[in-house]
């Protein structure tokens, strides 16, 4: 049995993550491979309820403090509950959404990064993926792919203001730079079909 | 104004921490002092929206670590939102149940008490209690006003066995061996007036 992998996608709203997600499964799939596709916040019964009370209210619901601590704790629930059995039984799980995502979104509200990290040592035992994809686009670009996904999705974009948009891309690119082996960067803003031959390329290493 | 203080009632199921709450209140609120009775898990309307992710399900529903994660998310909800305002303008606040249920009760599973009180002073700046009261009972009383409760609380008490009792009970015991002018032992076997009397004498220094 070949190893199981973990593969996270990461990036600001409006990148692609889901799509190319499935895009980057089915190619997987292709070649063999048994994949899990998943996400977060949710991906597990626990983590999912978890993700209602995220996404519920307004934008201030809870303090940064307390939404770090929930992100952790669905966290926890996912890896143990379908991240880490599926990973045992050498299959290739694909994550729209992991630690990184935390770390960018919680970090531009003033959290520290190493007290994210202590916390996913402690609900998650620190588990990291085998390789990250950072999809990233222009900000200008984002906003429009925002604001083509309805009035919803799009007053909680604007809500957080172009200020905590451009800190969010700064967190992604400062974790990109600081672990270039596991994190990749992808242009997001070419064809679909593109970024997931991108992908597969940026793989190479871990296929059997 | 005299200072807000915060005092926490403590103890197994069965020991009549909620009752006591409600008597100490009155008891307070007869010197002329303004009283914000609360609970945890709970006393915010985030905290109560996490308790109830907490109560539902099976005992087994969440890991040990994603229960901490949840237990320190809803009382950094309610410590930011309802204890520090409470306490701030001058109240008393008794809450029933706090950090060193989540000691006990987490600890009895294996969770190491370092890492609790590390998520406490993330979620919660670290905010203690000026007195806590530990209610005590042997251990064949507290099952029996457990069993006297109705049909699901005795379920869920029996689930975890008396093993597991006695280990909350132990980790209670530790908490007020090293912290003996924070924690005070209460015959909680006792008639519930002399209860109360016991708390109130036990108050005696932080009374205006």
């Amino acid at each position: 049995m070949s190893p199981g992998r973990f593969i996270t996608l990461e990036g600001g709203e409006g990148a692609g993550k889901s799509t190319q997600a499935r895009a980057l499964a089915a190619a997987l799939e292709a070649r063999g491979l048994h994949v899990l596709v998943t996400r977060e916040p949710g991906g597990s019964d626990g983590a999912e309820a978890i993700r209602e009370l995220l996404m519920q209210g307004d934008v201030g619901r809870w303090s940064p403090h307390a939404e770090t601590l929930l992100f952790a704790a669905a966290r926890a629930d996912h890896v143990e509950k379908r991240i880490r059995p599926a990973i045992g039984a050498g299959h290739w799980v694909i994550c729209d959404r992991y630690v990184d995502s935390t770390r960018a979104y919680q970090g531009a509200q003033g959290i520290d990064d190493a007290a994210i990290l202590a916390l996913h040592g402690f609900g998650s035992r620190g588990l990291m993926p085998d390789r990250t994809f950072l999809l990233e686009l222009p900000p200008e670009e984002g906003a429009a792919r925002a604001a083509g996904r309805g009035a919803a999705a799009n007053d909680r974009f604007e809500m957080r203001g172009t200020g905590f948009h451009a800190a969010v891309a700064e967190g992604f690119a400062r974790i990109a730079a600081a672990e270039p082996d596991r994190v990749r960067r992808i242009d997001a803003a070419a064809a679909p079909e593109q970024v997931t031959a991108a992908l597969i390329e940026a793989l190479a290493d871990l296929l059997p």
